[in-house]
């Protein structure tokens, strides 16, 4: 039996996230449920989109990735399900999903209208985690065809909420930093493939600022000074061996980074 | 086999919760076992016994639920197991188990005293969750009976933590805030049974000096602003749409809240 | 099938350990994972080695303790499996094994460089648990012989971390603070054994410039006061009944402790 991925704002403290387990395990005990993060900033969904998005290609095919970070509940968004090429998302329809779907094609979406397979009828206005999609998603991953969960929607209606934009000329490269890890590591939205041919002729990427040496390792800097390299996400990431970028550099999410003159 | 849920204030960073897996394992390594949480607040039994009590009925019939927040281990106070109609409870007989007696009667209590069920017969006198409650709770999973585990006692000798004292009157709701979530929320100890019947007649709640208006949803409020509404845990809750209800209302544990007037 | 623990220094919010269990899971969705830790304290290779000591005797026979506390990834440490009597260890060759061989002897050891047991034959430069660790680990874990992984090495040639020097003369015993848990309980590097038989003489601990009574357990010091007492771990503990210890008496990690007359 394929896993269940929980990807949450719940905190760890009080225990809402084994309220989704318990209600799964109500439904089948035999899904192996696998927490990625009950962490992600409050209402933050594009760090949720992140986090699914840099998972999604570790996990077995047919894996149910279930996601609420989730500020409209109880107002007038939609609650889906979508198959993937390797997978299933279910949450609200805010652009959580948009990460992984850069990765992998959408094949067919649903709304979440059926309430044969929510919880109970009348859902909490403020848990439709516990009362919508937990349940859809164990029922998912124990073979209820998706169709059963409501009407289907074009893929082309999901709420997108894409990258910042980047910017290629010959020249140069711009993006910024679109993600920040508990290390204080600087994530860019700046991908592998813009670099790999040039990464030889790249020495600096500017930050604000801060000139930032061009390394393969962290340890390619000396103990305290930063690095920027192709991260373990596939972007190039920027670092401080042993340290914390964040702090050290002084920067924010959305800052922007910029390797100029390639050549 | 039915799940064994885990409630500590362990916390998560120095592997206590992970011993106590191990112990299980050690024992019968096919029980699931779920985390509900181990950062409750140390030693505060009250929020123990609010994590419990809103985690129970979503779990299946049967699971062991073994709680662990202790500030008594090693001196006087009972260990205890007990049935109840749709599970079991295993740890300190210190109020921890209120909450769910709140909602489903006890059926049979017994006291830890058979050290056949311990994992050794002299146990730390610091850490009875790794030495006691999980190889009992583990057993209990296993199916053995519970009055293999020591001598019955009266369900109404186990220890009690009432929840802070409601008033009612025709005019009035007076009640406190009996736990605060992780995002701020503040639960209170009014519950939605007292309010069904007036809801539609409440226009707003008195905290301190805030006068906050009634709800549905979150996002009935505008964002940046307090509404009270009946949670997701079936008290009336005061949240700040997109904020943190503690930090903007200035709030405590404790602090009363009143529904006046009613009509 | 015996479980696969997990004790990072990854953190809890960015998913990077529900990562680990993707992985595993593309490999053996059967094996059971438990979380012993991700919050090691960032690249604190002395505070993995103490929690995986600590939780190494609770579990089951042929366990696979997989840790990565990884400050060298990408440089030229070396990458390990090492059966143990009770179990393995997978990791970096960094010290990080050096507690539980301290419990448990090594048996036979291997350095990681069959890439047939890599996620992929070119791993990522900082983050090898995701690309060698925990495939290996995955693989050990179903049934595949340790000699498969790489060419064996010598046991004597694994790094070595060992625990602050402790002195003991007739009349007196000198350690130090090697760990401090959540809770700011000191944990010292003085073993119970050089304890035991002279534990009914002891009347105080010195740490710093204070003296803190001996007990059995919190509750033999009044409330909010210190106490010195063997703790679960089975190491000489200073803690606060009610409180934090660290804090309480501003003590660091490696500050001295003394016991001393000890008749």
């Amino acid at each position: 039996m394929s896993p269940l991925t929980l990807t949450t704002d719940f905190g760890e403290r009080d225990g809402y996230g084994g309220i989704l387990k318990g209600v799964i395990a109500q439904i089948n005990p035999q899904i192996p449920v696998i927490d990625l993060t009950h962490t992600i900033p409050p209402q933050n969904i594009a760090a949720g989109r992140f986090c699914l998005m840099n998972a999604y290609p570790y996990f077995p095919t047919g894996t149910v990735h279930l996601a609420v970070v989730d500020p409209g509940v109880g107002s007038h968004r939609r609650a889906i399900a979508v198959q993937l090429a390797e997978g299933y998302f279910v949450g609200p329809d805010n652009g959580l999903i948009s990460g992984i779907l850069s990765l992998s094609p959408a094949i067919h979406a649903v709304v979440l209208t059926n309430k044969n397979y929510w919880r109970v009828p009348q859902p909490s206005t403020t848990f439709h985690g516990r009362d919508i999609f937990a349940p859809v998603a164990a029922h998912l991953a124990s073979g209820v065809p998706l169709a059963n969960f409501g009407d289907s929607i074009s893929i082309e209606s999901l709420v997108s909420l894409p990258l910042p934009r980047l910017t290629q000329t010959p020249e140069a490269i711009a993006g910024c930093i679109q993600y920040i890890d508990v290390f204080g590591n600087l994530i860019t939205n700046i991908p592998q493939q813009a670099l790999l041919e040039k990464s030889q002729k790249i020495q600096f990427i500017h930050l604000g600022n801060h000139q930032i040496p061009w390394g393969q390792t962290y340890s390619d800097a000396p103990f305290g000074e930063a690095i920027a390299l192709i991260g373990s996400h596939g972007w190039l990431e920027i670092a401080v061996n042993g340290g914390n970028a964040q702090q050290q550099l002084a920067v924010a999410l959305g800052d922007s980074v910029q390797i100029n003159p390639l050549f």
